[in-house]
């Protein structure tokens, strides 16, 4: 038995995210369907180190699996991309030991999320970024977010449906990067709890355009309670950009 | 009669590229369709700085067509979007008087090739971007473009198929910008011959990986031959990005 671990990349948009769920087309099922092709007749089950929502993207997710087979690293990459459709590619894959754990190994992740602010939606950015009406106060948006960043009671940026031991978790940095219309938030923490991201940057954006206040900030994290925001960005916008793991 | 110039971006991935033709999918169809819908039964007519081919994408298109309608300008991109799908999108419109050709006024355009350098494809890419293997010598890149610059005959950079009066094109710049893995072409010029851009781009890359050396850039130019460069660097790369008009 052999345990690869790889990193794969794909564009949501088709996909009811990563996991696998009974007459859903997911990520995780396609990436099964095309490892059992190429071995031959191993069912194999892949692990990723989380899921990512119907719509969301991922530049470099990592997942691992075990398998029988013997094949050469690039084999696994090229052999596994002949049986994949051309918006889930596997850009790389490595023999690793069997204490390597996709999901329990990872010690921080990052996100980014990309909007843009334009009176019109824009076909270049349909269904890969989120379009925001008028004027955006930058600044606000980053005074709000270093008090985001730190490790916090992330409650109040959670939506609910998934079970969570703690909702603590330490965000160790938002930036924000201004590239003409666009604006892309980048996100690391060692872990988001559901939808956190998405809720962040709404709460991010709500404050660039003066419904909420920098202040509303400390408050989300002073009374921690998963009610208190409703706000979801959309999943076009949001792609996880990379995983890290102990060296 | 009123006389409407828009803009407008698409995704090229899925058209005939702009011009109408019988039984295909183009963005000029899309439009006229669209216009048509929204004046009632205006047969509406639709001019483009210039036609893409397909797979190409514009980030603004130029365009312009004659109307008897006399609705607000707004309501030309947003009443004409209602009847667009997702990957065209009218950006902005404004009523110009009858002196205004979208094709015949325009005085320089700019497009834009992209590329990223890797060993395997990503899906993230797909359809928006060429993937060029191995290493590029930028430099290189660089100097064989700073030759092409300037008025010159580019028949060698030119595909048959199209009749033109002269093959005599100004070259006003080619910018090469390198974003990490990425590689952006900007070129600007008073027009284009038949697939120019995507010619010049396998150029240069080809400069890059050692194919062709800065010295064939002037041979190219010095003995203008449609027949003497074949590469044609992908469709998916390429971007108009903007068309100038005098103010």
């Amino acid at each position: 038995m052999r345990r690869i671990r790889f990193v794969c990349d794909y564009v949501g948009t088709r996909f009811s995210g990563w996991q696998r769920q009974a007459d859903k087309d997911t990520v995780q099922q396609r990436i099964e369907e095309a490892l059992q092709k190429l071995t031959g007749e191993e069912k194999i089950n892949v692990v990723a180190s989380g899921r990512t929502d119907a719509g969301v993207h991922a530049l470099a997710q990592v997942a691992h699996f075990d398998t029988e087979t013997q094949f050469d690293e690039i084999a696994y990459v090229r052999g596994t991309n002949n049986y994949l459709p051309p918006d889930i590619r596997i850009l790389s894959a490595q023999e690793t030991d069997e204490s390597f754990h996709a999901r329990f190994s990872a010690v921080r992740k990052t996100y980014c999320y990309r909007c843009y602010v334009a009176t019109e939606e824009r076909a270049i950015y349909h269904n890969r970024a989120h379009r925001v009406r008028g004027k955006l106060d930058v600044e606000s948006i980053r005074a709000a977010a270093d008090i985001l960043q730190g490790k916090h009671d992330f409650a109040s940026f959670m939506s609910t449906g998934s079970e969570v031991k703690t909702t603590v978790r330490t965000l160790f940095a938002i930036k924000i990067e201004r590239v003409g219309e666009e604006l892309f938030f980048y996100l690391t923490a060692d872990g988001f709890l559901y939808n956190m991201v998405r809720k962040i940057v709404a709460f991010l954006l709500d404050v660039g355009s003066g419904k909420k206040t920098v202040d509303d900030a400390a408050n989300a994290l002073e009374h921690p309670d998963v009610r208190s925001l409703t706000a979801v960005a959309p999943a076009c916008g949001l792609y996880l950009v990379s995983v890290e793991y102990p060296s």
